[in-house]
């Protein structure tokens, strides 16, 4: 763990360490990744299902790689009442605000006579990636398939790899909270390709989503332009800022719940009291001595948790801007006040009682948010990635008329005839 | 030329392969720009420097690299009084339709005493590519920097290749009008190098727009995670639905506008008439006698041209989805009713007066849309591409009592104990 003051000489080169820390993890499976995508579209579902042999321990016929109703049904009914209600308060509380983002069309005429518009469509198909294994969440499952649904996507194509074939009840019963009957049991940069080309088993979908290791970020990164992709995830980063009159152990398991995701993760507290800041980092130390997954949160923290010792919370906004970061707590008093300082953040959490992990689950927000400082520029998934838009001018003959020549005079002057005599031949007929 | 009717026996093939007859079209400069992006990012202006003289021809020092404020001024004063209004027109008709089209922040508490929001912030930096020689459009930088500057965003540094160090008077004029006036006269991949890296002399910027060659397209690819970019464009296209009611010159005019774009681009008319069709054809092989871009508007209209003839207006809506075409004319009597039949689209003409030029210079609508079938999933350039949304939770302790416990069982079944802590330590704390 670093410990920064902004008071220090060397500050500001320890800074932009600190920002960049984690930001030289490339990976090297491109070539591997091209090799995979160039077979499945030669080969469709006979390549699929040997790579699902390969690296799953999975033998499959093409008729086997979707689920079916009855498997979904059968292994969703093991998950036991209480989680089910829990998964529907948060399916019901996640489709509720990404309605809330619904955007709305736009059409006006303008004082030339022209008529404008902007219209939201749903993409048709969507190809959604859930990973296997431990990592398979039931929450990135809701998180991904009802932004999408809410959207009015007409079909939803899921991907779940499914090691030696054992299935996942948890992430199949979250499907089928989201109303996700389609789903196959694949994984790696096989199932990305298979949703980007098509096989005779799974039809090509228009957009891929959803989290996954190195081989499925390559993937994603390779269909990119034949079909849309989401933003590729980094490793999970969490800004806490808070005043001394937080309790110590709060904040402690607020920056453990970033840091147990991933060795890579980044936790870093900002305050102005160095006092409370070593309480908390004494309860860290603390909390690790009894958290299950303390191997990860304690290595995250070691190498990539920060304390950053601040004059005021001015600076504290300042520095809250340049991590950029994907989740940004704000323990404060007027939390809403400090967060209007705020330019760059994937999500905020505004209040002593407002953990990152409401974000996670209950809350209602998307929590797949831009890492590794790319909220200077990308946002967390929402109903803005199922859509898209269409612009619309309307013109009669008045309309025409106004703007017309002017157009003629910039096509002329970029050297394209056939626009200029487009609008020209129009305005000489109309008189 | 080729001639499609729906009624044909292998007509679904046909248009099939006419469908994905551009979409071969591969790049392989990956591993040289590789390379110019790794020097720049080692040498920064030494490299760009000397780039610029190997590619460019221009030897320059890193303080010349910037063009001066005289500089552009004198460039844009060349331009004459009747373009500069045309380009001013343009410039207030963009600006009013990317203005219209800002979207509004959300906030709202709900039944369980959460607050939740949703903040449109613009982007700090963004980098504009402006191709040089005859691909320098100034209508191409009217597009791209107007809704950067409508959103927000605090600097847009341009860069605009200059062969030989000769600068373009309209480029500048265009860049004068929209208030950017942070240039550089580099071009390639080492351009978008510099803009996503930084050197001594350009600041790194947070997202990358414009179109540009192959060099520039692959760099925008590689870049592509550490700052943002736009889609990359593939070649153009138009897809005309018309009734025999239309002047066929008018028709094979606009065909020949895309046409004239490039030697991939695609021009297609559908209609129910196939004696309207061959008047088009007709009238279209009269203009190329003349036309001064005959060259590569007859290139492109003999290899990827196409009329296809159908039985009514709604099997033309469904085609027309199909090739969810950039752009899309629609000259029927009620073009707005056709209109809505349309789900995948960059761009929609509407009526028999308003030709795809009007959109490429004055319509006010952006000219930057999505190619080669991407609307099926893409939008063009707009304030959104240069915003980005920060999500917020605020919850006090009636609203993590509400929400709180079901998260507390998700996170304990998605086995983060640290992220199930965090928030039943504060409830136990509530009491």
């Amino acid at each position: 763990m670093k410990w920064l003051q902004s008071t220090d000489t060397d500050f500001e080169s320890r800074l932009a360490t600190l920002l960049s820390d984690r930001s030289a993890v490339e990976t090297s499976v491109s070539t591997p990744v091209r090799d995979i995508i160039a077979t499945i579209r030669e080969q469709g579902d006979t390549a699929l299902c040997d790579y699902t042999a390969r690296f799953d321990r999975l033998s499959l016929a093409p008729e086997g790689l979707a689920i079916t109703a009855d498997e979904i049904a059968r292994e969703a009914d093991k998950v036991d009442a209480d989680l089910m209600e829990a998964l529907n308060l948060a399916a019901s509380r996640i489709e509720s605000f990404h309605r809330a983002q619904m955007p709305s069309n736009l059409a006006y005429q303008d004082e030339a006579g022209l008529t404008l518009g902007m219209r939201w469509t749903p993409l048709d198909a969507v190809g959604l990636y859930v990973p296997g294994g431990k990592a398979a969440y039931p929450s990135s499952v809701l998180m991904n398939a009802l932004p999408a649904r809410v959207a009015g996507v007409g079909r939803i194509a899921m991907c779940v790899p499914c090691p030696d074939g054992v299935l996942n009840p948890l992430v199949l019963a979250a499907a089928r909270v989201c109303g996700v009957s389609e789903i196959y049991r694949v994984g790696g940069a096989q199932a990305v390709a298979a949703l980007a080309y098509g096989t005779n088993s799974i039809r090509p979908v228009d957009r891929i989503v959803g989290p996954g290791n190195a081989y499925v970020a390559e993937a994603k990164r390779q269909v990119f332009g034949h079909v849309g992709i989401d933003s590729i995830a980094g490793p999970s980063e969490v800004v806490i800022v808070a005043d001394n009159r937080n309790n110590p152990r709060f904040v402690a398991l607020d920056l453990l719940a970033q840091a147990e995701h991933d060795e890579l993760a980044q936790a870093v507290l900002i305050t102005d009291d160095a006092g409370f800041a070593r309480s908390v980092v004494e309860a860290v130390e603390t909390e690790l001595k009894t958290l299950p997954r303390a191997a990860i949160a304690g290595k995250s923290w070691t190498d990539h948790g920060a304390v950053v010792i601040v004059r005021d919370w001015n600076e504290a906004a300042e520095i809250a801007n340049r991590f950029a970061s994907e989740h940004l707590e704000v323990m404060l008093d007027d939390a809403e006040q400090f967060s209007t300082l705020i330019r760059h953040a994937g999500a905020m959490f505004l209040g002593r009682n407002c953990p990152e992990a409401v974000g996670d689950y209950v809350g209602g927000p998307n929590h797949v948010l831009p890492t590794s400082r790319t909220a200077r520029f990308a946002s967390g998934l929402s109903v803005f990635d199922f859509l898209k838009r269409t612009t619309t001018i309307s013109a009669g003959a008045d309309g025409l008329r106004a703007v017309g020549p002017a157009g003629v005079r910039l096509a002329k002057a970029e050297g394209l005839d056939a626009h200029a005599l487009s609008l020209s031949a129009r305005l000489d007929a109309l008189g």
